[in-house]
Order: C-alpha cells, then structure tokens, then sequence
C-alpha cells in the first residue's frame, strides 16, 4: 500500500548570526524589494507574496522574495499553499541597530516626496 | 601670445537634496566602498585618495572613490594635484537620518567580530 507522502514545505532562513551587511545592503538596494519591505513594515499582519503590487512579473517577483528572505529581512512560511511573509524585524534590530528601520523611514521619505 | 590656462580642477557633487536611497545603498553595498566610508568616519582629518588601504588596484578604486561622490556620500576637492574626501556626514543625516551611521555601526561590528 502507498503511504501518504507528507509534503514538508519546510523554507530554510539564514541564522541572525549569518545575517551580513553585504547581503542586507545588496537586498535592500533594489526599489522593488524596498517596496516588500516598506509595505510589510507598515502592515499589521504578516502578508502572503501575491499581496504585493509590484511592477514586476511573477518569476522576477518570486526571486526579489528569494533575496530577501535569503539576506535575513524575511521569514517565509505557508498557510496551505500560500506563502506568508514577515519582516524579521527584531532579530535584525538585535543585530544591525537602527539599520532597517533607517532604510524604511529613508525610502518612506523618499516615496512621500515622490507622491509615491 | 599664447594665455596660460587656468586649470579648473572643478569636481561635480550631487546637492543633497538629489541624494536618493537607491544610490547610497548601491554604493554602500560594496566591500572596498564602505571601508573608505568606515575609515573616513572614523578619522579625524580628511584623507587623499591613496591613503587607504584597498584590496584593488588604482582603476578600481578610483571607481570607488566615484561611485561614492556620485551617490552624495563623499565631497572631493584638489589640495594641489592630490584628491582629499569628507564624508557627508551632516548633509545625509538630515537626508536620511540615521542610515550612514547605522551602515558603519553595522559594518564595524561585523569588522570587530572578523577581527577585521
């Protein structure tokens, strides 16, 4: 008889100790991955990927989620088949004081100045 | 007669209100870039262009010490044919308050803990 294969989606995330400043400023410096992280910083809940209005297409979108989650910002999980994303706000705060939250009050700014 | 020329050794800097997140983020998302804006941080002077210490050769690092100055993060100026640098310090911390510091902050402590 077959068994029932449990499909462990498991995503793997990086430790707060293997988070590294290239990495997170690599992520950060791309307007869209800017836009995840803004839109998540200024969220209530945790936010599935299709959430995002990004101009971009879905495979090119899948991999600025990739980035993220790959430099530390973002821990990913499902709820059924849908993957959920939360900034990793406070282990990064731990780690690089100061440093996201002046990068998401930089390009709040920048957007407000925009009209964006 | 032939008029001696004056040559003008003017250096273009971006105002600071041009400064975009999107800029010093690419800028500060390279190794041999923040260390000349740790090392300028950190001294009590401004330093000419072949004073630090970078693992790269001449071409390179003058395309460093550009892409930093084109990003609105360092101000060049000529003391006779040598090149000097001064990080913006006061400019961008009313542009993006917090964020240059919070990048050295950041890269210094991952120095510190690679010994580096």
């Amino acid at each position: 008889m077959a068994r029932a294969r449990a499909t462990a989606r498991v995503i793997k995330h990086p430790g707060v100790e293997d988070v590294n400043v290239q990495q997170v400023l690599e992520a950060l410096a791309d307007p869209a991955r800017r836009t995840v992280v803004r839109t998540l910083a200024h969220s209530t809940t945790h936010l599935s990927c299709g959430s995002f209005d990004l101009p971009v297409g879905r495979s090119t979108s899948s991999h600025h989620f990739t980035v993220l989650r790959e430099a530390g910002l973002l821990r990913q999980y499902y709820i059924g088949t849908t993957k959920m994303n939360a900034l990793r706000t406070e282990e990064l705060e731990v780690r690089f004081p100061g440093l996201l939250n002046a990068v998401i009050s930089a390009a709040d700014n920048e957007a407000a100045s925009k009209g964006g």
